[in-house]
């Protein structure tokens, strides 16, 4: 069984779906991240886009924000995920969780992670924090 | 500097903090996790209750039912958290996350951390529902 | 953007692709885990297959062996993986992987992952020899 | 029940404990990783503080020199830990862990972790000892 | 190059050597997880033995009561570790640790990878101790 | 028992025969890694020659191409190992896997570990791969 061709026309409507999904959070434009796959690994551009965003994170049995908030203690917990956070973190301040919310993800993930996964993410927000204006955060 | 004694009446207000915080998402009862700690390390299961839900949990900045969906996702993506994720199933059953919201968290986590580590934890849920007749899931 | 419908014509489709790629290595049954699914996350199992086999496994840039040895080796360096290392190991010997290749792989995962990882892996590697009379192996 | 306020007398007694226990094996500087979470999550700079040094790092069970091997093989094996290798790595020192001591505790993990864990920490304490002026380390 | 034989009179010597260090810490007697690497993996049971004891344990810069903390940290934080943690707890009671320093180094272990890996590892220290009539541990 | 002393005759023919074996394979020259290790961890340097390639990786139940596809999912799956995996796409090449087959190695990766850590290693193999002139990887 040969693997679909990325650019037939039932793949390419996958994809278009699932770049539907992702602009709807990312603001409109797809993240940095994928364009640099376009010369490497094109097919994991796609599958990204169309099995990532439109087939699961479409899925309505959890909103957006909700999806982000695990998102982002995933991230952080798996640790070495520094690109994906300030990806994630954008996302998530584009869905409408604030900096507060996003700054205690990182707090609630130390009691199961530890102390250092929580200081590594909360870095990545200062920086993405600091690009936007958002700091101080208050408590 | 000597650590704190735990029987201390301060302690033992912090303690009683954290523990009004768990009986309000868990129904009441400690989970049996705990129980077992009191003959071998009755001080992890202090600060637990203390700082792990006193100080950390009851941070308004999220609500229990976000705080169990992080937690589901990060205890999924470590990987060998089983008895942890049973407990936590239970308590996000409990703070009102539907079956159907919990298993979608755990399909929310393959793109994040493969699928191994989704279907384990949906082994887990299985079981929990299974006690609960909480199955067939409906999608 | 609505999720697909896993009973669609489309995704039937998509889902027999897998199928095929699927049963083509693993000798024709679904694997256990993924009967267990049914009941509580059929769109997992779905995407397992329509996805993980049909889109991404059937790609021919490696072959089936070559997939085995990366999957066995990523498996056994996670940890916590054993259900799927089971069925991998299965999978391996199906699609003519030896005995001596498996073990070989899990020793040589020792030098990037360390000894417990590989230890546990040869531990789960020797249930599914010993059921299949493969055991002793020899070097 | 709300979380305690860190501006409580309380809270800021708890903080003077841990910040006492930290300045024994710190030197006396509180580490630049916690000034940067002022304007992010004071919070969670209390807490480190508080309970990670007051709380935990006092308690007499274990002896600084003791805990800092342990914390070293820790990060070391979790991997993607560099800025908190860093920092831990200088308070070995402080404590009196020799350079040789801290290179083989990371040669240790390797058959724990294996070497590429092994290897980046290595790393992160050639860059200390150089700082230092401790290079090369004898054998 | 060809590998070397296990068989060598040379590689008999590193596995003497090896298991020396080996008995000196570990009571005499070899793990049983060793024993069942016999008739699927001898070369693995070779190295752990020639390499792991007698290259790397046997180093003198850390003493064997240092070397064990240090893996009992590592393995909790790895999680998914249980059978080595098992076999690593009871040589550290062989070297000389107390059941309260292996439980506090586990204590420790909470504040860099959580709770849940601190948890699973005391869950075995206590079935070692129950064995070997060590509970309850004072503190 | 003391540990083998590395410049002894014995230690100097195994670490001889490991980097016959390295040599093999990585196109004649020590990687820099190794280098680094010189006046910090000499030891550590030896054993990954003696025993990670002497022993281990001449093992003749596996090939070089076979060995380097399980190590960089391994690389890949463990994260934190960018060093490491740029040593290793090289090596890669060297022993004749071709851009497409590393490519899709990481691609492999993603249903094992997720997309955060397939991605991360194919922005390494990009790096090495734009270094030899080897962009676009056509599929």
């Amino acid at each position: 069984m040969a693997a679909p061709d990325i650019n037939s026309p039932e793949e390419q409507a996958r994809y278009q779906r699932g770049l539907e999904v992702l602009s709807a959070i990312d603001g409109g434009g797809a993240p940095a991240v994928m364009d640099g796959l376009g010369d490497i690994a094109p097919a994991l551009a796609h599958h990204i886009v169309a099995f990532g965003f439109g087939d699961i994170y479409s899925r309505p049995a959890l909103v957006p924000q909700q999806r982000q908030l695990i998102t982002l203690g995933i991230l952080a917990a798996l640790g070495g995920c520094e690109p994906e956070l300030e990806v994630h973190i954008r996302t998530s301040l584009n869905v409408g969780l604030t900096p507060e919310q996003i700054v205690e993800t990182f707090i609630h993930t130390l009691g199961y992670a530890g102390f250092p996964r929580a200081i590594n993410a909360i870095t990545i927000a200062k920086k993405v924090f600091a690009e936007r204006g958002l700091l101080p955060v208050s408590e």
